[in-house]
């Protein structure tokens, strides 16, 4: 029984609100239950010194959360004069995961700046936040179609969309909330492309080693789970 | 003429929404037209050093901009590795208007940290993140209240609310939009008590200095946009 | 009855000690009492990345205190790793109060950096590093006249001169000191021209609020006393 | 064909220099091929704030490079004053393994820090720094063993390895040297257990995306390349 | 000839104002020509860490120079966020030198910190330092006399004096001044006791190596400027 | 009689291994006795801003430890964010001591970055890694000359070695491993080129001050045993 009464294979509600920011060139406001990410594409005109006169773009990504975003006041990073660990590995994960679909000579000389802010956290921060970030890109990149810049579909190649499964109380299941995640044997981040491409699996034991059977189990509820965010993204930009 | 088309007494739409976070003992989204700042009030049971055994409590805050609050994309502090002179310098005046209505020792040996976190930004985010600050202060005291920890009307003597006046285009006016606040000659933050008394004036001649006759005109404005504020703000509590 | 025994409107001794720096193209020891701050003023050819191009220069300040100007030792900012929130507070006030009397346009592709450091601290250290600051500044521009760069008349176009003025034991009094300062109840600092515009207001209420009659009261001692400090500059350079 | 001549399913040449440091309590330079770590286990009697009077101990590790390890020099992080984020996600994913095999109460209010430097690099530091690390730690609880602060067994439930397989020119190949890691199109490091259980698995798209069926390969690879890393592990500590 | 016309064995103009600071517990200023050091002493109850229930105290120093104490603006080290190594280089000397001659056990379980800024620069700034932090630290220890904390006889076991000599012009010449010390082919620093003992010697070649018998010859210049400025630093306090 | 049972003039075993990494144009590693460092000679074209269009090149150097090189685990400098002041001394020496005998104008516009990597640490690091970095310089430049970027011999003007003399219970020995270290009463290091010319010379007393007669004997010990350090220098890149 998980604690939230949800079905082991049964995401939490998921909405995107679009254009959530009036500065940004694309921007949405994405929530996987109480987890509430506010993501925003910033064209920029400067490209990383080692693509300079390469014909590339860039796509990067920085993640932070506030202060009281969780059940404890954390320590502002802005405050403590640097980003944790764990800040550096989920901001290095967005912009991988991004980059997977686009193309970046398609996008010339440019780089698109994805911020992910968690406002309000309860478990899956970083697959919410990849998963609104490819809104706010897609929106970016439809804003420098108006302005003929690029063309939308040479840039961004397919939808990508990730989800969290996990073995709680010894159940697969999938989405996991803060409750289940701090309780959780294992727990796996999968990051998939619209077609079904692996893009980054990230699986780590918690408590004992997982097996091989476990790990394909949390790989079919994470597919599932995506063909449904891919969906909904659909539905979003439509 | 001012570019929103409003009268030069007029602020912008102003509105509470309380609650806004699920795990902060009290919090406020606050808006002043198009500038929203999330206002959240951490309890701690750690109070500073230096209060130590002195049977004091303490009230604190912090001010952060998401990086695409602003019309340009601005570094993040986390990654910058330090806050910059203007964020230390708006979050101690945050903090020092809050505590002037605080009384310390009724709060007993606690902190209450607040982060006033800008989500999106047109001008006069330290006014509205003070004015927003109350509320989250006052409901966190509230939450306190109901464990039998404290006495609001204790702890919490009168109203703080903030607001900016400038002149703009030689006219005096109230709440400046960015628009204005980039182009004003002068500059002045008022913070105000509910009974009128003045905490903080922070005046500024951007371009030529200014008289005490339009200092005076200013501070008349700002006067009449804290009452307006306050009033709001007991509706909001009420 | 004020500890050192001076008159409500009466100011601390004054003094400005030209060309105390023999490598600086401006230099002023400035003592207000027991105050005693050196303000260098450096001319660079560097102007900021921002103004590149503009024709236009750039005239900024920095502050900092010896570890012992004070009655405890403070740590020293260069080993704690960075200047704390009140050093940048005051020396962006002392960079702003300067630029206002500065036609940056006539100073041409230039920066001039001022460095404000306390020897010795006993109150009003911020006011009295703008009041020498404009001894140093210029002294720099003399400096640069009589090497035909500039015309001093052209690129300074009044004095700048700040006091303290504070409500301690229920009187208005002008220019506290360190006792007076850490028992007054309201404390404001005021930065005016020459010819008695208005740069800068800043009060803070210690305890209670003040009232607006409070801070007119204020105002007429700041005013009275800066005048006496422009007719001390004008002697000191004339 | 592998730039190395290697077939698909072939190791680099691996071994483990035991006792390599005279100071740490257990010490290993380990070495894949080109490929070497020095891994040190400092037994220190300070256990992390967290884990005060829990009865616990702790077991963390620290990753680093000589600046030149590799091809081109990198910037000694030390003067750089921070760690980047690959550093520490390497050296968070080395503790994690590790713990997964230790009984942490059985270790008592202890930590070990298990240091990982890499003294030349040519692929694959983080898999050769686990495998190494686990030699140290093991020399470490040895050296425990012997002052009968500790059983080994109690405390150690497993060995720890870890190798990275990736797909180079559309071959699935283990352990991959630098010349194949930086043309990888999927690159994945997995951490299994002496008795099969998997720990960690990192797969990542580095140009188009993998199936399902592609990384199963990846992972029987994996699987055959840890066993035989278990086996040399075992004869070295023989 | 050395470009200020002194002898070769002839020192600049040496001077100490003791009592400088108001607040110090001891300070002098001290004037070797054009370079000017401000040195404090301030008595600390807390001793570091490592000497706590040890029965002994600390002497410590550190050093700084203003930003426009040389020629050209330097960039402040507060604001660069640390200390060069010149600095650290500087104030570890300034503080083994001064724990040459303390009897740290009789000065018992406090710290003293000598602060050292260099208020002007023309050469010799860190023997010049040496040679005043004796005598801020001799009146600060004076001072607990006292209030009967120590006998200065018992903690103060000698004075300390330091010059600087080298190779100028092919002449061995005492007491370098900025222009000698920028051309100096060999710059050497000497600390010594007052009863001759040596207890630091740094000799650098900056241009081609020296020989023994060079050397030699600048301890001799030394050894007699040494006893000179103690037997001014006698003077000063007697 | 010294810890070791050595002679007062005997030198720890000394070793080079040449070509010691894979990657740097130069490497050696250098064992005097436990001390063991690894130093590598990396040629990179920027050279340093202030030498930019002046037709002369840089020799640089870094200093480093592995935190368990000692017999206690030291913080890691890089988790640290900064390194420590002993670290930065030692690197600047040895950058002095190499430069000496280089002649940047030879060299051209280019910078020679050593690095010395404390792998081990038993006393005299840093005159281990002064004497180590002249063999990996050494095959820098013949690595260069390969490839007729300069002449050796034109460049590298001399051997440069260095060793550390103390007095140990009374007695002046050389080569002083940790357990004397920590226990003289007079530590020197001296720097000398293979014609004898002394670069750099750092005596200090640790306990009581030295005479000048003592001192001499310091620095004939020095000189053998840098004859010897050279004539095995010689051997090594024969």
């Amino acid at each position: 029984m998980r604690p939230s009464g949800r079905k082991t294979d049964q995401m939490r509600k998921v909405s995107f609100e679009r254009n959530f920011s009036k500065h940004a060139e694309g921007s949405c406001l994405v929530k996987f239950g109480d987890t509430h990410v506010l993501c925003t594409a910033s064209l920029e005109d400067k490209t990383p010194p080692w693509l300079r006169n390469s014909g590339k773009g860039w796509v990067t990504a920085e993640y932070g959360m506030l202060p009281r975003a969780t059940g404890d006041r954390m320590r502002r990073e802005a405050s403590a004069g640097k980003q944790s660990g764990r800040t550096q590995e989920i901001q290095r994960l967005i912009g991988r995961s991004l980059r997977a679909v686009v193309d970046l000579e398609a996008l010339g000389e440019r780089q698109i700046s994805i911020d992910c802010d968690v406002i309000q956290a309860d478990g899956g921060t970083r697959t919410a936040a990849i998963t609104g970030a490819w809104i706010a890109l897609h929106d970016c990149l439809k804003w420098m179609e108006t302005r003929s810049m690029i063309k939308v579909e040479k840039v961004l190649k397919d939808h990508i969309a990730a989800v969290s499964c996990g073995i709680f109380a010894t159940q697969p299941v999938i989405d996991l909330d803060y409750l289940e995640d701090s309780a959780a044997e294992t727990d796996a981040n999968f990051v998939m492309t619209g077609s079904g491409g692996i893009v980054e699996i990230q699986g780590t034991a918690e408590g004992k080693p997982f097996s091989q059977d476990e790990f394909l189990i949390l790989l079919g509820l994470a597919r599932n789970g995506i063909d449904e965010l891919v969906a909904m993204q659909k539905q979003a930009i439509g």
